[in-house]
């Protein structure tokens, strides 16, 4: 079996022989630039350019790729036809769920208001409790949108702070979902970018929900409509939103997203920890096993389904 | 029995013959300027100060007077010999574990600098996951000084995050503190100001910490030596710093600490919520029927122990 991986020491290690290695693979490794020829068995994708990234999916022989990523989207519309595709949603699910719950209790101390005090060296304590704004989750209705493996781990870290946890799937009818959006005080969207779920949060949603709630958008930028988020803010009908991922993103200089104060923005970091590229190449290892000893890995994706 | 109250609605409310009231008691209310005259059986100090304070615990007749601050350090020296003193760590531990947790995650997932990059209107996406600087808090090694009701609600809270809790308590013998201390990921601060933990977390303990090692103070802001604080933050041999309380207090226009980097700080508000006044009410509308029935309330204080 001939598998291309990138070109980082943590994938260089799998073809040593010790007990992180894998042998009977053949490795060849690709970089930002350069694939190496020849025909593959499988092609495992990561922080590939677009160019690198279909000369890798269009390896003659190819029967599987592998792509590091939670999101499919960058690969499904060039994947050729008969090329089964895994995805590594596994590999986030921890961290996006630390970092989505980071973004809540950092929203409800007020940290983000406190640090602009900070660079203005202003001990700003708040005049009355009442005035301050400063909350705990204790009885707040968190409504997960999208209920996957994410989910149930932000579920888990949510239960001791006395917070009520609601999902919504894709089976969820209408009339369900839009009572669980009337009462929630934090919407956190963990769904992938489908044609379904492009917009799916636009003005008429963001009406839906109670003055001061907050949305939290871990899964992609376009799954809101950036316009209608920003008028929620800027009429304050919305408390706050949490945002890893932005529409445009990056988001340019300049866009006013970048001015609302009770905007918390990260760039597309939620799943990143130091160790991910090491959690990557681990993950890529139990995969290569499982194939070698015909056991069928986690991660084939249902191009068919959307969330 | 005649109860001396701070003049705010939430405790108005107590001499209302409804289920909110306390029937059998008569109130009078005191202001930040002035203390009703006549004999009083107990005094609920709150938001008063000093000389407020001084006022009410020298009414004639009293028998005892309740903080509605975890804190006593306000208290213990003024009080006349035979007033029994009851605080109320219940009615802030939770919401101060809360905000632990809050500034734990915060640091681990970099919000505080993406804040700042957010001021500047810059997507900041690290070159590398390794050169993030980014985590999660599993397998960390969490050192809670001062192991009480806070720490109980902090372990509860960091446990599903895979992080590991250990306690210090006044009883922790100086060799199995230092152990703990040589190989912590945080320690927290949850202790009394007293004499004996004055200035407790000097160069020498920052010099047990391993390299990169944050703190978080939310216990009093002279537990710690600031200067020798921020010469650990400044020679990077400290992660950083979580500070709700400082040293001196509040931290003056231009102290060095404002603009370190990591250093987050939020000025003395750990245990204030919205409903914090509403709470404090219910606090002491609990501890008054508990007198009544002859039952002895929680939250005595043993003024010789330290912590």
């Amino acid at each position: 079996m001939r598998v291309l991986l990138p070109d980082l020491p943590e994938f260089r290690d799998l073809a040593h022989p010790d007990e992180h290695g894998v042998p009977g693979v053949t490795f060849s490794h690709y970089t930002r630039t350069e694939v190496p020829d020849g025909s593959a068995d499988g092609a495992v994708l990561w922080m590939a350019n677009a160019e690198t990234r279909r000369k890798l999916i269009q390896a003659q022989g190819l029967k599987w790729v592998l792509t590091l990523t939670a999101g499919i989207d960058h690969v499904r519309n060039e994947l050729p036809e008969g090329v089964q595709l895994y995805n590594a949603s596994r590999l986030h699910d921890r961290a996006v769920a630390v970092h989505v719950v980071a973004g809540m209790l950092s929203a409800m101390r007020g940290l983000h208001r406190f640090r602009g005090a900070q660079g203005r060296g202003q001990w700003t304590a708040p005049g009355s409790p009442a005035a301050s704004g400063l909350e705990t989750l204790d009885g707040r209705n968190v409504v997960l949108w999208g209920y996957g493996h994410i989910g149930r781990h932000v579920e888990d870290f949510l239960r001791p702070f006395g917070a009520q946890v609601h999902g919504i799937r894709s089976s969820t009818p209408d009339h369900e979902r839009d009572r669980l959006l009337r009462s929630a005080d934090w919407v956190v969207l963990l769904l992938p970018s489908t044609p379904e779920t492009r917009g799916i949060v636009s003005a008429e949603v963001l009406g839906l929900l109670p003055p001061g709630a907050w949305i939290s958008n871990q899964g992609r930028g376009n799954l809101i409509v950036t316009d209608d988020l920003l008028a929620a803010l800027q009429s304050g009908a919305l408390g706050g939103a949490v945002l890893d991922v932005t529409d445009p993103e990056p988001l340019p200089e300049g866009h006013p997203l970048w001015a609302q104060e009770n905007v918390i923005l990260t760039p597309h970091i939620a799943s990143t920890t130091t160790d991910l590229v090491h959690r990557g190449a681990m993950l890529t290892r139990d995969f290569l096993l499982d194939l070698l000893q015909d056991v069928e890995p986690p991660g084939l994706v249902d191009l068919s389904r959307s969330y």
